[in-house]
């Protein structure tokens, strides 16, 4: 399994060299996962960020009740990893699991600062892709307020509309802070519309 | 009006040379803002970013029906802008309001390609700190689903407890997603706790 999806992604914000490849190619590793299978659980301590060449994985959180929060789907050229538990070494506050048979490149705790040593402009391509979801972050907070259920599920479903075919409909549910029942209302009031 | 309070956070992260110092102060602003008064505008290009060097800003989202909701408050040592509009250069989601007379420092857009160039070692800076933005932006997102108002409160109160203190508790009720009269009643029933 070669890792030139995730190569690919990365030169449209950088550019890579063929040693500069070649050491990311040494220090990174191509894993499959089957559906169902964790990548992360919550309370270990997360060492690894993930970049999705196949498949799709959903973060969340179980919260005391036992009741799960999704904060995030990823999908091909998308990332993961509870990005907190990362940098602090702490344990995870969300699980990530993999909802397809899925194919990650995983970025380890313990060699990644060899990498941005070894590929300085990797600190790059690292912020530009961090700012990017934190804007994105930010705009769902604001979201979750302002908007109503049914606003969020026609954002979602506008905004993502291949990630909502590919994922069941009580994980929408749970990703838009609503009951799965509220979300079968919803689309029978959209469709009634339609 | 000096950049040491700049130099200092900068410090805690990376090492900068008396050169590098001198180049970054050539490229950034000090500017004082009085209390009411906006550093960004919902609607414009958010062409900086700002280090809080004093007072207090609330960067917020004003919705079609006229309703505020902060998402973001900065304090010392804080940063606040419309990152998503900063770096695509369209209009801003949200207000950055000063609600108390403050000092920002202020990174601009059109210069700051040129100081990644000039210092790259800002880009693990600016990489670590929005890495750690980004990681309290998600744990925000599942609190607000997860946490009842009252813990949300509780969980606020707890971990800014200095910032609480300067705030209007309308904008905490903003920040907390529910009304002023809420939140007075969540007060109250702590206090009877107490």
């Amino acid at each position: 399994m070669s890792i030139q999806p995730l190569l690919n992604y990365i030169n449209k914000h950088i550019t890579l060299t063929d040693k500069e490849a070649e050491i990311l190619a040494s220090k990174v590793t191509v894993r499959k996962y089957l559906k169902g299978q964790y990548v992360v659980q919550q309370g270990d301590v997360c060492k690894i960020e993930c970049f999705v060449v196949k498949g799709c994985t959903k973060m969340f959180h179980v919260d005391e009740a036992g009741q799960e929060h999704v904060v995030m789907f990823s999908v091909e050229d998308w990332w993961t990893g509870d990005m907190g538990s990362f940098i602090t070494q702490t344990p995870a506050d969300f699980n990530v699991q993999c909802i397809e048979n899925s194919e990650l490149i995983l970025f380890h705790h313990d060699t990644i600062e060899a990498l941005y040593t070894e590929i300085p402009k990797l600190e790059r391509f690292f912020r530009l892709i961090i700012e990017r979801a934190f804007a994105a972050s930010q705009k769902r907070i604001v979201r979750n307020f302002s908007l109503s259920a049914k606003d969020r599920y026609l954002y979602f479903k506008n905004q993502y509309p291949e990630i909502e075919q590919r994922i069941p409909q009580y994980m929408v549910a749970s990703y838009l802070g609503i009951t799965k029942e509220f979300l079968s209302k919803i689309k029978s009031e959209i469709a009634l519309e339609a």
